[in-house]
C-alpha cells in the first residue's frame, strides 16, 4: 500500500466537505460570520511524546486530544484539522487501520473533520503533527495574557495522573505498586486525556486568562504569569490529586520531591485559568453541571513567576517543567 | 538556549498580530468578510526532502516556498502559517539564527506572518512542517477537479531543473558536466523554487483546474486527471525545459529515459493548470505582464490517466512520480 492508497482508503473517509475528499492538495474553509478562528498546532515524536512502537490508534487518539485541549483552553470549539504523518520506513500496513480508527473515535466524540495534510516516511522515529482550527464568537478568545492581580487561580481535573501513567506505559515499576484500578486510571490519563471542551462557554464568560497544562502545572502557570505580567501564588495543599495519585504520593519516602515531580511533569491536559473572585459561584455551578472537578489553587499577585506555599514556607524548584532542548 | 529562548529570540519577531507575539499557545485569526480560507500543509524530512545536515536558512526558505506554491495553485494569497520544528537532539544553536533568517526572507518577499506552532527535538532526522492559511474571494478557489474535456493544459516555468539541482546538491556528478552557470541555475531551482503567486488572479479567472508540480509533472497531471475524471494528453516536444536542462538532456545516451526522469522527478514547484482554449490570449498576456513563461503542453481528453505522445507514439512509464512508501 503506497501513500496514495493509504490516503484514499483510510484518511479520505475521515474528511468532511472542507477536505474535498482529500482529492485536492489544499482544504477549503468557509468561515462563519461573527466568528474568529483559533489555530493550534502540536507535534508528537515517537520516543519523546509517545512510547516507541505505538504507531496505531493510541497515538492518533492522543494527537487529537492534546490539540483539542489547546482549543478548550482558548474557549474555542473545534472545526477541523490538518494532519501530517511521517511514518517509519517499512511500517507494517496494519497500523494504518488502527491509526485511522483512533482518529475516527475522537472525531466522532467531539464532532469535527479532517481537512487535509501530508503523508511521508523517514528512517527516523514516527512524527505526527496536527494543526487545528477552532471557532470562537468574535473577540471572545481566552488569552494567556489576561490574568489580573487578585484573581482566583483554578485548575480542572487532577494533576500528576498522566505522569504516573507514563511510567507504567514505559514499563517502569511504581513503588509501591498501585492497584490494578489505579494503574488503569493513570494509563487512561496518559493515553486519553479528556479535552475540557464542554467548559469552553464558562471560560469565555468568566476566565481572564487560561492555558492547558501540557508542560507541567508550574511551567504553564509560569507561562500565564509571564504573559500577564503577574505572579502566580499557589497553595500546595489545594492542588488537586486523584485518590490514586494521592495514595501513591503519601507513600513516597521524600514526599516533597514526589510532589514536585507531579506538579512539573506535564502531560496533564487539564486547564489552568484565572477569574475574578466574583465568579466563584458561577464557575462551581457550571463545572458541576458537566461533572467536571474544578479546584481553586491560589491567587494572582503582583510580581512575576510562580510561588508555591506549603505550611507557610515557599517551595523552590530546580526544574519548572519539561523543555525539549 | 532552550526552546522558550529559541521561540522568544528568533521566532517571536516573525509573528504578526494573529500570532500574539507567540506568547499564547494558540493563534487568533480574524477572517475577512467575503473571503474563503485555503489551507495547505507540507512536511519536509531531512534526508528525504532536503539534504542531510541542512538545518539552516535553506530548509526554512524551501519549506515556506513549497507551501506557498500550493496556495498559488489554488489561486490564493498567503496570510500566515503555523510552524512545527523537530530539531535533531544536540543541534548547534548557530543554526537557529540561520533558520529564522530564512523564514524572514520569504515572509518579507511575499508578505505574510508567522502565527504560531510547536518546537521540539528528537534523536531522529530534522522534521519541519508548515500549515499555511491563504485567502481567496468567496467561491473562487481553483480546484483539482475542474478540468474539462477539450481544455488546454498549461505549465508554468520549466520542468526538471530542480531534479538536476538535487543531484548537484547531493554531490552526484552530472554527465556531461554542466557549466557553472547551469549548475547555479539548477541549484536555485532546487533550493529556491519561485511560488507562482503573482499568477493567482489569472488562475482564479481562467483556470478550470490546477495543482502545483511537487510529485512530478506526470504524477501531478494524473492527480488532476483523476480528480476531474478525464485524461491528460501531453505532447513531449511541448514540455518546457530550460536551455541548461535541454542541453543536458540532448547529450544523454538514452534521451528517452532521461526525459522520463525529468518529467517524473518532482520538486519543480511550477503549476500545471487547465483552461478553455478561448482564454489563450488572456493567459499569454497575463503571464507576459509578470515575466512568467507559460507553455501549452497538451489537451484534456475523455478517459483517464496521462498519455504523453512523442513523434506519434505514446510513451509509457514504469514510475509516474515519487511516492513515499
Amino acid at each position: 500500500m503506497n501513500e496514495f492508497d493509504f490516503i484514499a482508503t483510510y484518511l479520505a473517509p475521515l474528511a468532511g466537505a472542507g477536505g474535498l475528499n482529500l482529492k485536492d492538495d489544499a482544504a477549503l474553509l468557509k468561515p462563519s460570520a461573527g466568528k474568529d478562528l483559533v489555530l493550534t498546532k502540536d507535534t508528537m515524536v515517537e520516543g519523546v511524546h509517545f512510547p516507541p512502537g505505538h504507531f496505531g490508534g493510541d497515538t492518533a487518539d492522543k494527537l487529537l486530544r492534546v490539540n483539542l485541549s489547546d482549543l478548550a483552553a482558548k474557549g474555542a470549539h473545534p472545526i477541523g484539522y490538518m494532519l501530517s504523518i511521517v511514518w517509519p520506513k517499512g511500517i507494517d500496513g496494519t497500523y494504518f487501520k488502527g491509526f485511522a480508527a483512533g482518529l475516527r473515535d475522537v472525531q466522532d466524540a467531539y464532532n469535527f473533520e479532517l481537512l487535509g495534510g501530508d503523508t511521508t516516511s523517514s528512517e527516523g522515529p514516527m512524527v505526527v503533527t496536527a494543526t487545528f482550527i477552532g471557532e470562537v464568537p468574535k473577540g471572545e478568545m481566552v488569552l494567556r495574557s489576561g490574568a489580573k492581580v487578585a484573581d482566583d487561580i483554578w485548575v480542572t481535573g487532577t494533576i500528576g495522573d498522566a505522569y504516573l501513567g507514563l511510567q507504567s506505559a514505559l514499563g517502569r515499576a511504581l513503588e509501591p505498586q498501585p492497584s490494578a484500578e489505579a494503574l488503569w486510571h493513570f494509563e487512561e490519563a496518559y493515553y486519553r486525556p479528556e479535552p475540557r471542551l464542554l467548559f469552553r462557554k464558562t471560560l469565555r464568560k468568566h476566565a481572564s486568562g487560561a492555558a492547558d497544562i501540557s508542560d507541567g502545572l508550574v511551567a504553564d502557570a509560569a507561562h500565564i504569569a509571564k504573559a500577564s505580567g503577574v505572579c502566580f501564588i499557589l497553595e500546595a495543599d489545594k492542588i488537586p490529586f486523584s485518590s490514586a495519585a494521592g495514595a501513591w504520593l503519601s507513600k513516597q519516602r521524600d514526599e516533597d520531591e514526589a510532589f514536585k515531580t507531579l506538579v512539573t511533569a506535564g502531560d496533564d491536559y487539564e486547564l489552568i485559568f484565572t477569574a475574578s473572585a466574583g465568579f466563584r459561584q458561577e464557575i462551581n455551578r457550571a463545572a458541576k453541571t458537566i461533572g467536571l472537578r474544578v479546584s481553586r489553587v491560589g491567587t494572582v499577585g503582583q510580581g512575576e513567576g510562580v510561588r508555591i506555599s506549603s505550611d507557610g514556607k515557599v517551595m523552590t524548584f530546580q526544574n519548572t517543567g519539561y523543555t525539549h532542548f
